[in-house]
């Protein structure tokens, strides 16, 4: 418990009375400052000096009056700005790269996407890659008057407690990767270098052919602090990112603070939330689903184990005992979910790729049946690759939930399907860095800063 | 995150800075106010105000001067006071009842213990006869100028979101029990009525002869408030409370805020410590790791399921396993632990035991590989029966965790043994009461407070 001194004291009450003012306008989409002094409990003095410090950084927009009938005189409402400060979103999987920027309302306004053998090539090739990507996101972004003030980066493996370095990514043969250094100076050696001011004036249109995002009106003038290469980046696991995306963009409103989020690519992942927020571990190691002892002398994994459930339920174990070759599979439908997809399609018409799901299932609700009576949560939710199987992968998890559940009822709608799809991990590493603007607004450099 | 507005945060800041000062005194036993001042930040005028006032609500004592050669003139110690304000715990085992005094050191002052065959006794007179323990050592607190501020009676069952209700005590066969209601109204049959007051006059010994420790110096006139039938009462579960114990008294300094607490006396009952606070799941259930599956088809198991730990790691599985008859075992070795302690004296000499230990040590290994790698903990700690036998269990878990814990070196000495023995659940209910004292000092009320 840190102490209260009143200087920090009332710093921290200005930040987190400007946080609450960007959650309520958040919250509603659109709300008049008399509403937002009603829903946080502060004077309408207060709130409209908040908003305007908040107007001033950009945050915030004016859209015209509210709707009459509303209690008291017509105000302007407010609402999250579309242009300005941006989070940027990247993702390194095993065989494909993605960007995106999204405004502070969470709609995505840029995107970029390649499929990328990452597996055979060295971190900085792939890095130099997604910088590539990065900054085509960027420039798009700029051209519609967005600043990204931040970059995550999923990734399919361990980050650990220092949020620059990949520990091991087994899928993509990495071991101590420091991939945010890495894609800094791959982002440095993509921009062209930082002139004299020469941005357009701001206030006009922005399409720089050189679509460097430092030109971007809301910008301010070239300097490092306005280059990509000068953002901070933050590396994260792509499963806790899926989970965010869920908790933030999957529609359970505030109704679902604590869950367990499972999602399959090539590995099985999950990851935990808890009263809101992303439950990381001692060393940032939670949520390893995969390596869940589902039979104690069953196949030997390639973690040097024996039966974890990625032996019974990640994808080439399904495809194996569906009687597909993987290596085919994967030929016969290139790029990410493509082997999923095959499964799925194979369902309808063959037998044997209906008992493999549902053996496959059968597992996952084993290893899960462990993790709730651990852990409690709320719900299960399936995302990525199981979201798609869901239909023929639910039988068998609810049976042995249903089963080893014993402390209580666990009832059949207490495992949920995402509807974020595919997309979470890239979707909930730029909505992190929009996050990380409403919690602390005051980080955002106000639009006027020279420096 | 609620709204800040200036009256509450006003009061908020009140009570977190009592809090702060008291937390001080507390993590160093003695100490100046200088010193205090210098540890949470304030000046010296706000930390003197603030001890007045912990001075006037019986929570702080002044202990002579601070030793010469420490920094500044010398001052008056502080100390926590050993009269005063107290903390209650109360356990119900299958086989026995507890109930000690604490004052706001955590030091027991008063303790009491009964045998009792509470599996086949109803629930109200399990709770009458706890409630005759807890008037005995409420008497013998008040003797020494203590006066409970609340009681956390410790069970062996789940409590879940309600505090003051068993949901499910499958050893007691208890089935949504009141336990909390049902021990206030016991504990009304058990104390004398209130009179007009009659107490002896402040400041004189207390050895009234009625014991009602509403006649403690420091109690004020009886009232109901006074009584112990006027006090709050939470119950909790009993490995929660173990945990607790670990984390106050387990001698881990701050060093160890993140573990996985494992205890087993008839069944098996697990706690999880998150940055020091007890993790309870969405309903009160987490830490249920004695139905985690450790064989799928594995043995029955009571609660329905098949192939639970309890099944390979349960009193009764280890001592069918080592050739022994449960009942028979009882019968020899009477009381709570007696068991434990046949097994731990047989363990030397006949290698049956042995052997059914080492299995068990694995089975929990599989067990809690499945926990950490989702949850990720610093620590395992083994406390209650298992802590006896940790010499026969550990080499069986040690060697599961190492081969299955594969994203991170698995270091031995992460399973630690617990110092604070069978009493941790009792302890940690007493603790409890006296930290949520040190944590909101202004639950309590002053010693003049007439009400």
């Amino acid at each position: 418990m840190p102490p209260v001194s009143t200087a920090a004291s009332q710093a921290g009450m200005r930040r987190r009375n400007l946080s609450l003012v960007l959650h309520a306008v958040a919250g509603h989409g659109e709300i008049s400052r008399a509403a937002v002094a009603a829903e946080v409990g502060l004077t309408r003095a207060a709130v409209s000096t908040l908003v305007e410090e908040l107007l001033s950084l950009g945050l915030l927009a004016e859209a015209g009056l509210t709707r009459p009938g509303t209690v008291g005189r017509p105000g302007t409402a407010l609402v999250l700005s579309d242009r300005g400060p941006a989070g940027l979103g990247a993702e390194v999987g095993v065989d494909h790269l993605a960007a995106c920027v999204v405004d502070l309302r969470g709609k995505v306004r840029a995107s970029a996407y390649a499929e990328a053998p990452n597996r055979d090539h060295p971190p900085e090739r792939v890095l130099a890659d997604l910088a590539g990507l990065v900054v085509r996101v960027a420039r798009e972004g700029a051209a519609a008057g967005l600043r990204p003030v931040g970059i995550t980066v999923a990734v399919p493996g361990l980050v650990g407690r220092d949020p620059g370095t990949v520990e091991r990514a087994s899928n993509l043969g990495w071991e101590q990767v420091p991939a945010g250094p890495l894609l800094t100076a791959a982002l440095a050696d993509a921009e062209p270098p930082a002139g004299p001011p020469a941005g357009p004036p701001a206030g006009t249109p922005a399409d720089d052919p050189s679509g460097n995002p430092s030109h971007a009106p809301s910008a301010g003038p070239p300097s490092s602090a306005g280059r990509l290469s000068g953002l901070p980046i933050g590396l994260d696991n792509e499963a806790n990112l899926g989970a965010l995306a869920e908790l933030w963009l999957g529609g359970h409103d505030r109704g679902l603070r604590h869950f367990l989020h499972v999602s399959a690519e090539i590995g099985i992942g999950a990851a935990l939330v808890v009263e809101g927020r992303l439950f990381r571990g001692a060393h940032g190691h939670a949520g390893e689903l995969g390596h869940v002892p589902v039979r104690p002398a069953g196949p030997a994994c390639p973690c040097g184990a024996r039966g974890c459930l990625e032996q019974y339920a990640g994808e080439e174990a399904v495809l194996r005992a569906a009687g597909l070759d993987p290596a085919r599979a994967a030929a016969e439908r290139p790029g990410p979910g493509g082997r999923v997809r095959l499964l799925a399609e194979r369902a309808g018409t063959d037998p044997a790729v209906r008992r493999a799901l549902h053996r496959a299932g059968s597992a996952l609700g084993l290893a899960l049946s462990g993790a709730v009576n651990v852990f409690d949560p709320q719900k299960v939710v399936l995302g990525g690759g199981l979201a798609e199987l869901s239909p023929w992968l639910l039988p068998g998890i609810e049976s042995e939930l249903r089963r080893r559940v014993t402390d209580r009822h666990w009832p059949d709608g207490a495992v949920a399907v995402s509807s974020v799809g595919r997309e979470g991990p890239l979707l909930g590493a730029a909505n992190s860095v929009v996050r990380s603007v409403l919690d602390d607004p005051t980080s955002v450099r106000p639009r006027e800063d020279p420096s």
